[in-house]
């Protein structure tokens, strides 16, 4: 039921508008979605999760293929695949509690960005189901004042499943 | 000109198409954006990236502010903030372009999440400026099949700047 879609996108203003009017004129929400240039700059890449029936995502798949904005789009649900999140997270923090937070990302392979009087920064990369035990247990040593998610980027495993290349750039 | 704005969106179907409506109504275009669910069930944080002068994004701000979706608003282009961002890349490496690669993974404190015969696929957090770069050299040692960026996270520097807490978090 969970999808995660990789989109290649116009760089056109409104374009992001029609992917998501898609999803919200049935009602569908989208989780979690992430844009942001490719190497060409004509497009972006565009990662979206959201859950629903199959019968109804492939529809939605359908239908954002059909439009100009969309030049490319693979449901990597279908297959092996990457998926991978950062996380920024701001906690206000009592000085007991910084040793356990330090080990905490020293141990998860995290970075601190900022250690202050109250406050404690940190960065994490992982899969989601990661990142959400991540939070679990730093949350235990502070009070949550900043969450951060970008949702994930995916990519397949191995060869790219389209040979979509319109930009010298496959689509996955 | 380039703006970063954190946003806190009510769960709700169509509130990505209200808040991109906002800017694509005026020939703006989003640059980036990324939205994941907070701690708090009912609200997302939203980040995004636009350009444009600076009293068009205010009007942009305050018309956001009045839509219901939108709980809470910052622009943290007025303040000292943290900005990262995450890279998923997956190159065509030849076996004698892969020692670098490696070299350079491990030398940026990236992660080597992939090697297969043609593939190479790796994962990168940092400021958007050291990402470019990395793009930059990596893709000197082959052809970029995917090239995914999640679009920066940020927070502000120390304390939150809203006092905004209607969910038990602050807005930023």
């Amino acid at each position: 039921m969970r999808h995660i879609i990789s989109i290649i996108l116009s760089n056109e203003a409104g374009a992001l508008n029609r992917v998501a009017g898609l999803f919200s004129n049935r009602g569908y929400n989208i989780e979690t979605l992430n844009v942001a240039p490719t190497a060409d700059q004509r497009v972006s890449r565009l990662t979206l999760v959201t859950k629903g029936s199959d019968g109804v995502i492939g529809q939605i798949c359908s239908q954002l293929l059909k439009l100009i904005d969309v030049v490319d789009l693979v449901d990597l649900t279908d297959g092996p695949h990457f998926e991978r999140e950062l996380l920024l997270l701001k906690l206000r923090v009592a000085p007991e509690g910084r040793a356990a937070l330090e080990e905490l990302v020293s141990h998860r392979g995290g970075r601190v960005l900022d250690e202050r009087a109250e406050t404690f920064t940190m960065e994490y990369s992982a899969s989601g189901a990661d990142v959400d035990r991540f939070i679990e247990v730093a949350s235990r040593q502070g009070q949550v004042l900043t969450l951060a998610r970008s949702g994930p980027v995916a990519a397949s495993v191995g060869e790219p499943r389209t040979s979509w290349a319109p930009y010298g750039l496959d689509s996955q």
